[in-house]
């Protein structure tokens, strides 16, 4: 089985794949779009996508995906985020002058520049690719922020373990695939919809859940494209396909513009 | 009146800080923490922030700003947002083969790299930076995807303009300050609360607003640093100081753990 993620080997998102599918074969794709390319062409049979952090928030890209392209998720993960500074194996703390990372980690990990003042942040495109700029450019004097198994990956070496500046960093991953398939345990469901953009229409679209009993995890909204300030919503159930979510769902259609189910799987614990 | 703004000279930012501050001296800096700080330490008297593009959604890092910094909305402007292709004055157009700019910039002029399939975009840090960075380093080969304004600031000259893939591309900014003021014609205020994790919680929320047949126009979710899956909702009703809008902030207040008041001001036309 090939998963396409976002980012280079030795991610956080090839981490995730890798739990979620321990004998997958990952193919990394440089933007969020060539993810769904690689899943729609059938080159991967399913893909990892990060939805949102719990420091940073959504994944902006990622939610815009799922709504414009046929993709059902399967499962969630939740990953723990653990930030490495990554170096050439000879190279020592004391020699590191610029440190290369995405800017979501660098942004993470802003105490390690706080009592180093003599390093400098370097954005870069990806975590586990600024380990590995590092290594084939031989930068002595460079070290990236990533995590530990792009060290493993590339053959750099771990100066500082866990420096991310706070603990409860996590990454929720999505196992993505091309068609509907009925997942035992299924027990949260993910929703898109569109409301008109009349006075009450949200809150009118929440109460098919909370007239239900039915609680939300999460709700993002997104700009829709050619209709400036006007939003489609996402939210998530905590509910599987049983008869309240079922008329919940059918309630809100009545209501929305559209409503297109992202999928129904088991709530990541 | 100086006016601190996120980004070069000749930026969107400058843009719509001219045009909400005709005769404000402006204050570039690196990053949105920046502004705020200028703010804090009276460096700056207004700060001048983007907080929605039409397309690429909230700012989400303006959000959480708002929230955590001492800053009060005192208007908002809906800048139209039109990207150009801005070079040194001698290149032509069959010259260029590198294009700089905001990865944003880039995402939204995609049709141009598939007209162009020489040309590379390559993410950079500021539109207008990158401008800048093209004229002082005389780049030859290169271009920048930037305001027209850049052109003029660093000497640059538009090779194509209009570039933007969609032409309804607007970006809001706010113009905020230090104290709280009354400002003529508010008719729209900003507010964020958060919520206990219990379900209905949104939907009682936005009861508050509906019952009193108050309108939103747009509302926002961001994570509560320390409490991973939690979230602070940011929300924009269409009303000024009156009693239904008072009404609706106290009982606000009996459901949410806090309501913040952002900023009473007059909505952009």
């Amino acid at each position: 089985m090939k998963l396409a993620i976002q980012g280079e080997l030795g991610s956080f998102s090839h981490e995730a794949a890798i739990k979620l599918e321990p004998r997958a074969a990952i193919l990394p794709c440089t933007r969020c779009a060539d993810v769904f390319d690689a899943l729609a062409s059938g080159v991967a049979h399913g893909a990892v996508i990060a939805i949102e952090n719990s420091l940073a928030g959504s994944v902006a890209e990622n939610y815009d995906l799922l709504l414009k392209r046929e993709a059902v998720i399967y499962r969630e993960l939740r990953l723990r985020i653990r930030h490495n500074l990554i170096a050439l194996p000879r190279t020592r703390l004391g020699d590191v002058r610029r440190v290369f990372s995405h800017p979501v980690a660098l942004e993470q990990c802003r105490k390690l520049f706080r009592s180093h003042p003599r390093l400098q942040a370097i954005p870069f495109y990806d975590t586990a690719g600024s380990v590995r700029h590092i290594v084939t450019e031989k930068l002595n004097d460079a070290a990236a922020i990533a995590p530990r198994k792009a060290a493993v990956q590339y053959g750099g070496r771990v100066l500082l373990a866990g420096i991310e500046d706070d603990k409860k960093n996590f990454t929720r991953f999505l196992l993505i695939g091309k068609c509907k398939k009925k997942v035992p345990g299924a027990n949260k469901t993910s929703l898109a919809f569109a409301l008109q953009n009349v006075p009450g229409a949200l809150f009118k679209a929440l109460s098919v859940f909370a007239l239900r009993n039915i609680s939300l995890s999460k709700i993002e909204s997104r700009p829709i494209v050619g209709r400036p300030w006007e939003y489609v919503f996402f939210a998530d159930m905590n509910r599987g396909e049983d008869e309240a979510a079922r008329n919940a769902i059918r309630h809100l259609a009545e209501i929305a513009e559209f409503v297109k189910v992202l999928g129904v799987y088991p709530a990541a614990k």
